[in-house]
């Protein structure tokens, strides 16, 4: 339908290499030295701006829970500098959360994230809303069924 | 910066007289003869398709308890038929929501919805995600200081 978009295929390779499969070591490839997280509710570094070695840590520290997670883009809009993505997610709860021992169960998870670039196509930082009510309900009903 | 974009100016007109102003009779000439909620968990009409008749229900439905509601555009993101809108919400819980009756406090909220437009630039649906888990814990926070 469209021709391939640059930047639509570069945050393809992101959410591949760094999200699904925990590569921190590419996140220099993909990220500018500096990267913010301008609004992402209930994400404990909403607000701040971290260098590479801040986002690795955030990456594994994020992803430790969940270490088979894999977003599913359901569709990429490109303006200007951002990219915006809507996905859906998927991941085995395998390691614990404060309050939420794992469980091994499935958890599903919907959001959407604006992305921003910079003029060399790296990740300047991001705009996120997930349906973080969602995930609390699943995690909940699953400590229920457990005990 | 950028020129005006007629989707973008279209959109804003929608948000601010259908939903800000809550003005059902203009609907008509926002909406396309059918308007489907892909995807918008929380949503009682998520995965509908409603005809306009359906719209302007949920619409008076949605309102009701948010009257003076205000949407605050971030920005937005025009690519193909689709303009996606960053937005955070304010309004004054002036009605009763089952479990949480009104307290007359502010309430706020941010999502990023994602609308679909035809060829005469009528909105045909919307893919949504709202930090419904932010406003869960402002209504519970509002009932617990009412008792």
């Amino acid at each position: 339908m469209t021709t391939p978009h640059p930047r639509k295929q570069r945050l393809a390779e992101f959410i591949r290499a760094i999200w699904d499969e925990g590569d921190a070591d590419a996140a220099d490839r993909f990220i500018a030295e500096t990267y913010t997280i301008h609004h992402d509710p209930g994400d404990p570094w909403h607000g701040q701006t971290l260098d590479r070695a801040g986002f690795r840590d955030r990456l594994v520290k994020s992803r430790a829970a969940f270490p088979d997670q894999r977003f599913h883009t359901q569709a990429m809009f490109a303006d200007g500098d951002s990219v915006v993505m809507t996905w859906l997610w998927s991941a085995t709860h395998s390691g614990d959360i404060p309050g939420f021992p794992a469980t091994g169960r499935t958890i599903r998870m919907s959001g959407a994230t604006v992305y921003g670039f910079d003029r060399d196509d790296r990740l300047t930082g991001h705009w996120q809303i997930t349906d973080r009510l969602g995930v609390y309900q699943q995690l909940q009903a699953n400590l229920m069924a457990a005990e």
